[in-house]
């Protein structure tokens, strides 16, 4: 009995249902090849207020199917809209998050090392409107202005990371690798997973002579966002994990 | 030098700004008595586009201020109104999630125990408006309608949670206890953590006559928030973490 | 100044010293093939008494060194007994924890889905001997038995984790895929991310008649390790995400 | 039935059988006053092979007697040697993971905050032995010796965590206060929830002229346990959350 199918007599429409925490093997197109990841996927559809339920599998079957492409916003976009076709919904989000690894050079050295970045796309479809959502969060090094105004020496410092949404453009695509951008050059200093001693003494004086606070951190990407025309909506969260306290600082810019 | 209160030049207000992951000790007044629990805080300022910074110590200096007092959703309305006040902000958030208990008879036995929900409020003030949100994270039996029905005997089931946030109402205030059996009631079965052998063959055979895929449990949820009074706008998330599958099935019914 | 090779005058050894949380790409070599993940890695050596400090910045270069290599257990010993020639240590540990996908047929239907799970690796070399762990977290389905005994229908059943840990042998290689059957074997049921309706009746019906306490489910796992011959020292967690309480039971054995 | 006290013919023993993440309101004894929190309990026994099952509504029954009763570790041991009993088991474990605060005075202006500490007891018994493990993970101040000696100006610093776990000896109790000193002492600097701009300068200027590697920290926290008559064995933990990478370095000391 194609129970899902019946009708439901509660005359409630359903916003979102579908399948979330699924994993799966993600091939990435990036602009300079395929990255290989893993995948954490959140999927739904909305349901009908007539309509009994989803096809629960159909979800899973979409994943299998799609197992071997590559996949850049632009052609989740189109598997999104395939996803919907193969739900028969109208509306519903694709989202994904996995980790990427940008190639870095250490600024004195040379030495070259990966970066990890948190990435995330969610492309959603509500009232024949597809929009995508392209994020990363990157992780760069935040020094405090007024503890260094009032020290006689030093500088508290940290870890922040600054998390970019910006809603991707079909027509001025942002790649991954441009996006991080925005937050390494608005921080106190980028970072590196590896670092020789010149290195070091690059970014511990660079971070010194390019203070910020939290706020100074989230105005500085949100002006690089709106100087690019690469950039529709967006939205930037800064978190300062204080070393001078055991909570966060944080900042959040949105651009509707 | 009192950086902060400096004019900024970039011209950029910015939405939320403040501290995160802040943990601090939480008395929750219900309407049973004062529960003591563990807050972890989010408390923010909207900065105008002029104003260079905010002064992230008033927001820990605010709660070391109320430690002493129990709070509702009342109370924690005005406090959150004094924050801004104390921040000189027109705008901003408090939020707060802690573990709340709630004493339950098993259903047979009538053994007494406490079931644990993750709680949270949240305040928030937008152009001149306050409104506060309840929420009420509660863990509850699903039991699987289709593998009931094609099955010989048996049917999967597993544990879900039922995440119920809803708009709090000064003039009808809606109590934990009670938000959590929209969810309860809602179920398959309801859940407790001490069980004599009676509850669970009562548990057991409650969830096999009462089978709900997540569409119907999030209908049902939303079918008795919308039938009483004390409940505005309100986000009904059930998540069933699948006994059959490694992922999730997921169902968002809201209303605005 | 290599401050780290300098003397140190507190006559105290440390145990580990290292990197930890480092995320790097990954290539896991299967009897199938190459399957590429991302890799959480922790890296230590041990450092004697008389010398101040490690080198940090070399367990990196180590794993951009081995970016393209696929492991598999034989060939990560051996790049740790690397490591710690690099980093002039006796003494040390190699652990990396990350996403393996197996691909599983459904048990009437056939079709293909692959299931992900957590695994690890933790070589570690102290007094001159190596030993090699290779664990594999499984979900699969518990079915209580005393449930199922006491009610006149269903029985309360649940997603479980089974944990297994073994010491892997260099002339005994045990499959990851073999690794995993331990736990699927031996649970009431195993599960599949895609399964259409006849093969939920069958995993329905399979975990009815299959009933398991988490006690029988780590014994059952436990005789199974007792009868491989390809298995030395094992550890095994069982943990089943109770429906019917919002905690866990849980029951281990090991065998040194 | 009683199914779980049938005779097992598998002829294994399980080391460990029980509960998991448990939550229950906690109240924990201080030498300053009772202080309520949530705790998060992990309650094992082991079972004899000739034996089918444990009785896991026990556990959590035992938690429901003691709810009442303030705990500090020599209560909590006794509270143990109970549950072994009403499970008529000779070997368990008793663990409970809570979150603890201490109030500080900041350190110039001698404003009061209360800094959140993760704190945890586990209580073993193995062979007629009965262990108490006492752990205090402390949020402090590294500032990195070598940044500060190639730099110009400045030196990368970050929040570390350190977790100290110690024997509890019944004889010479050591309280949670006075364990976290020996976090606290051996940092490039404290810190606090709450500092105002002298504090904050103080603090600063402290953890400059006080650099630290991980390894010395580590260091620094054992000689300090060293010379502590209150301590037996020990296992120190320090992570560095560094601020120039995206991974932490960490180094562990611990004594037998």
């Amino acid at each position: 009995p194609d129970t899902q199918s019946e009708r439901d007599e509660r005359h409630l429409a359903i916003q979102r249902v579908g399948v979330r925490r699924v994993k799966f093997p993600l091939l990435v197109q990036t602009e300079r090849g395929v990255q290989p990841s893993v995948g954490e996927w959140t999927l739904d559809v909305a349901l009908p207020a007539e309509q009994k339920g989803t096809h629960m599998s159909r979800f899973v079957a979409w994943l299998e199917e799609g197992a071997e492409q590559a996949l850049d916003a632009a052609t989740l976009r189109s598997r999104h809209l395939a996803m919907l076709e193969k739900l028969h919904a109208s509306d519903g989000v694709t989202e994904v998050a996995f980790t990427l690894f940008e190639r870095k050079r250490a600024p004195v050295s040379g030495i070259e090392s990966r970066l990890d970045l948190q990435a995330r796309w969610v492309v959603e479809t509500r009232g024949g409107q597809t929009t995508v959502w392209q994020e990363v969060a990157v992780p760069v090094k935040s020094l405090c202005p007024c503890s260094k105004e009032i020290s006689d020496y030093g500088a508290h410092n940290q870890r922040s990371i600054v998390t970019v949404r910006v809603e991707w453009l079909a027509d001025k695509p942002l790649p991954f690798s441009a996006q991080m951008r925005f937050a390494e050059d608005s921080a106190s200093s980028e970072i590196w997973p590896l670092l020789k001693r010149a290195d070091e003494k690059w970014v511990t004086e660079r971070a010194y002579e390019n203070p910020k606070f939290v706020e100074d951190l989230v105005r500085d990407v949100a002006l690089r966002l709106n100087a690019d025309e690469r950039v529709g909506r967006y939205h930037v969260d800064v978190e300062n994990f204080e070393s001078i306290h055991s909570h966060s600082a944080y900042a959040v810019i949105e651009r509707n």
